[in-house]
């Protein structure tokens, strides 16, 4: 019973990344204004943008919007956005003086599509764009407001990620396994976390419902790049669209890395129940999310 | 008698720049919480942001915010976030991929400090910051809201100049005088026309008011970046804090390349009174203004 019940959750749930990742392409394409500015700036963002991805992040906007009862509409502007910080994000740190990487998405990166010079600078765009689109939202002004505030904090603990990850500088203080947890938690978890706490403002979260998503968000976020670790030492990269086997060659701080395959894999199991919890506190309206953590936690690419 | 007077505008002017600019050092250092990030990229980051400079911009925001009768209090968020996106934009055009500048007010570059994985990624900080200050700043949501736009527009439209003037892809059926001020609007009139609007939202401008504002941050921008462009070919590198003379040596669209000298003088000029005639409309509390127009129209560094 259980293991049809969960095979029902992962259809489910790749139903719903499907769907969502759709309808994100067209809300990228549709709601953000690219005509004030050069043709070439705006073709080059466009890249970044449009070339597909999950689409992961927007699509936990939206869908924890709906989970407490928010309408879609409330939470297309707060998605628009987050996917343009994530892709800025994939956008800089692909250049040439940070990860180096000429593929992404099956496809060039930026800076060899169109040269470094334009991959900082419309990368820069894309950052400066995302809080414009939340700005000029459907939401109230004061949720607005929340929603800039939660942004520019996520993408702060994001650079610092980033940071850690490519230059180094964690606390010696710690353990291996914790300096892991830090890396992760803000180069993918930030974002993670603050696409489901984003998609609660829209929606008008209670207190409580706000906590469970913040869970939901912090235990995804960290699953999600064990994953990605796992995935680099296991796949191809014709297999995932980027360089795979990378990490272990650079002697970045990954998961299998400090633990063993099999432990990883325990900790992937353990964030997906921990999500799975989060999410059925919010009721009928988590089951959707309960399909995300499923899906997430045994994608091969 | 007018000549006196103007001195006396240039002198109130010369006041206004280094009390606003000691104030705005203390804002800066006083208003931005850099205590969650990692140690090495807030000292990055603060090398980029407190390193000096005119601080023309915050300055504009606050004495625009005073000029419609607001308060300071109610200015410092947005002259903050203002001045942070302003160094980010300098961070990143210095560059190796773009300007490839090894000095900046006087010290060596972010890139050369710090290294270039760190310039990118603390710059990158920088500008989601900016919005994160704002977000938090005092002003009812609904301006703040405003304020967000504002500074997404006027960020947005500074990388258009950016990559006007280092990628190239102006319009072919404008004159070169057209596509210098094409550059020179965006890239550096951006953000200074931003900086007044902002402080006119601050201070609960009306729309006339506001529209004086636009005026003359729209003059102050241009004339910025003629005297600029005429302080490149007749400054020594020691002198400015910069590196000087590459404009022309790198064929760069400037003022000085398609106008005589004493025409880009004639047109700083022009928009100095044009800026002057816009400060009047605001009555005795655009009088600040107006030293800062004078003021900045003689400036030699």
């Amino acid at each position: 019973m259980e293991s049809s019940h969960t095979m029902n959750q992962v259809e489910d749930g790749h139903k719903l990344l499907a769907d969502g990742g759709e309808r994100v392409e067209q809300l990228l394409a549709e709601s953000i204004d690219w005509s004030r500015l050069p043709d070439h700036l705006a073709e080059a963002a466009q890249y970044g943008v449009l070339g597909g991805g999950k689409r992961l992040r927007p699509i936990l906007v939206l869908t924890c919007c709906s989970a407490v009862s928010g309408r879609e509409v409330d939470a297309a502007a707060a998605a628009t956005a987050l996917e343009l910080v994530h892709c800025f994000s994939l956008v800089h740190d692909d250049l040439p003086a940070l990860d180096d990487d000429e593929l992404r998405r099956g496809r060039p990166t930026l800076h060899v599509h169109s040269g470094e010079p334009m991959a900082i600078l419309a990368g820069d765009l894309m950052l400066a764009m995302a809080f414009g689109v939340i700005a000029t939202g459907p939401c109230p002004p004061n949720v607005r407001v929340s929603l800039v505030e939660e942004l520019a904090t996520g993408t702060s603990d994001m650079v610092a990620g980033q940071v850690y990850d490519t230059i180094g500088g964690l606390p010696v203080d710690i353990s291996p396994l914790d300096q892991v947890r830090l890396v992760h938690r803000n180069k993918t978890g930030a974002l993670i976390r603050t696409a489901c706490r984003m998609g609660g403002l829209c929606g008008g979260a209670s207190p409580e419902a706000m906590a469970a998503l913040t869970q939901y968000g912090e235990a995804m976020g960290l699953m999600f790049q064990i994953v990605d670790d796992l995935l680099d030492i296991t796949q191809s990269a014709d297999h995932v669209g980027k360089a795979t086997g990378k990490d272990a060659a650079l002697g970045k701080r990954t998961y299998p890395a400090v633990l063993a395959e099999s432990a990883c894999q325990a900790e992937v199991d353990r964030l997906r129940d921990k999500a799975t919890t989060a999410a059925k506190k919010l009721g009928d309206g988590g089951y959707p999310l309960q399909c995300l953590a499923e899906v997430m936690a045994v994608r091969t690419r």
